[in-house]
């Protein structure tokens, strides 16, 4: 059995618990968490302690999920963490990945530990359409869109303005976009083109709706360059809409082998619970840390250096007599 | 720069010249054929040899592009190949991968050499999907669905009906079973629900159009098991349908995290050319055999043993910064 440890009990640590659960060679050690561990009531009875207990687990566990969040949790712990722990996270901060792999591949490999990062949809299931379809259609554009699905970030931008109670932002792949690729028509998309943003706002009883609704639309870098449709509701729709946590997108590759002969590839996820997908993918890949670990891979590693056998519960023979 | 010889150059040697000619970090020390050289005029000016001097180039090639035929060409001779070269080849007749792979990966291993057996797209790209998505999703199912294309099989069968001059056949997926499927209904089906067969029939002048329908739509093992649909036609339209040699599929896994969340992951691929995109596929795991044969690894290996950064021509550093 691999022995796991869940390091954050929010919504992806919950998924991670779920997923956890139900895989057969897997028993999960403890949640640990900032909280206080009686106040964490987890979806499965596992034992909760405080992080600070983490430590006493050294050698105990084969590899920690962490389901802290890009901003400030992975950028902080992981590499400390790593110093004792093998360890999978969904660090999804694109443009820090380069400067966050260096940083976690010295202190694994002086540490013998392994550490995977950007683990989840995107990055992760989506990274690995993009360089598998990339490589076998070299001559070609990549295109990805994603949702319709809430995005955190946008959402918590429109909280900040004055007035706003609550809001929900959708992130809307425009069909014409999908279309239009679909049909191989190879389109150079803009911003604007690919995505709508919707979103959903409850607003004090004083507040002037017009002067909100255009602090939204004119935002730079959530809003300015999208089309937006800003709708007002009630704080009771608002928190209804934030129960849902369904996500989604598409990856595709479309290009050509001769100028007669085109090729279209797609990857489409339609997701009912993003944290509990991204929770099934961080699973799968801690099967993959605790055994590359186990055959003595240290460093840091990501979606693009793990042979996929590692990922299934299942042996080589049967892989290559069901699945090939 | 890698060393790549194609052996055998019909429609996949054709389509493997194409790509290798395409990828920057490639060279082809020539083509090995059978039939003699100088009747051969491949799509791009690689020089041409017959197989029987293939021996002389031991040493001077990094890795073999095998494009003959599943039936009898690769079980004969990638053996053979193997002990004294690098392999790739195409080996698609899913009932005898184990067999195939445990015969090359012993003389691969005696011989220390690498051999990646059943590239393509299925096998290859659709086994990847498979494996993938079983791992992140294990409590789902999962669908497979070809075409539309031709199925040189299915074709050659009703080649061998007397009376039968030319003859193509198309697999078609279901409308029906495809969006069932997509709906997220879990659907069970049966081989008759998931494809139908199409074919287009050129028969002698003094044939009975009847008997041969019957012939076909009874036969045991192609047609039997499925809803048939017979066009007869002129020869000259069976040619012209010949030249096309468009194909494509769907890889779906329809499954669940908890009672309330579903997802479904898809794949698609739509091909204007199956042995051009095939043959882009095969070139790609050139390059990572290439590799991993530098690095000391031998035997036999698919698609589940190769970390996917093999099969780009990008740095780590790139794909990590530009694709992760």
């Amino acid at each position: 059995m691999i022995k796991v440890g869940i390091v954050g009990y929010g919504n992806l640590g919950r998924g991670v618990a779920l997923a956890v659960s139900q895989a057969k060679d897997m028993e999960c050690v403890g949640i640990f968490t900032r909280r206080a561990p009686e106040s964490v009531k987890p979806a499965i009875n596992f034992p909760v302690y405080s992080i600070e207990k983490l430590i006493e687990f050294k050698g105990k566990v084969d590899v920690l999920l962490l389901c802290g969040g890009s901003a400030t949790d992975l950028p902080n712990n992981t590499a400390g963490i790593l110093k004792d722990f093998n360890t999978v996270d969904s660090f999804d901060t694109h443009a820090k990945i380069p400067e966050y792999f260096y940083k976690l591949d010295k202190v694994a490999k002086e540490n013998g530990t392994l550490g995977a990062i950007s683990i989840g949809w995107d990055p992760g299931v989506f990274s690995i359409a993009r360089m598998l379809f990339g490589a076998v259609l070299p001559n070609g554009n990549d295109y990805t869109f994603w949702g319709k699905g809430v995005s955190q970030g946008h959402s918590d931008a429109i909280r900040r303005i004055a007035g706003v109670k609550n809001a929900i932002q959708y992130t809307i792949p425009k069909e014409q976009a999908l279309s239009s690729v679909r049909n191989g028509e190879n389109p150079n998309l803009k911003t604007r083109d690919k995505h709508l943003r919707e979103c959903f706002v409850a607003v004090e009883d004083t507040a002037d709706k017009a002067v909100i609704e255009k602090a939204i639309k004119e935002m730079p870098n959530y809003f300015a360059d999208y089309d937006t449709i800003v709708n007002f509701v009630t704080e009771e729709e608002v928190k209804k809409m934030q129960q849902k946590l369904s996500h989604g997108g598409f990856v595709f590759r479309s290009g050509s082998t001769t100028e007669e002969n085109a090729h279209l590839l797609e990857l489409s996820l339609k997701l009912d619970s993003n944290p509990e997908f991204t929770g099934s993918v961080l699973t799968a890949y801690g099967r993959a840390v605790a055994r590359l670990s186990k055959e003595g891979k240290t460093g840091c590693v990501t979606v693009f250096d793990i042979p996929l056998k590692y990922l299934s519960p299942e042996s080589e023979e049967d892989l290559r007599a069901h699945l090939l």
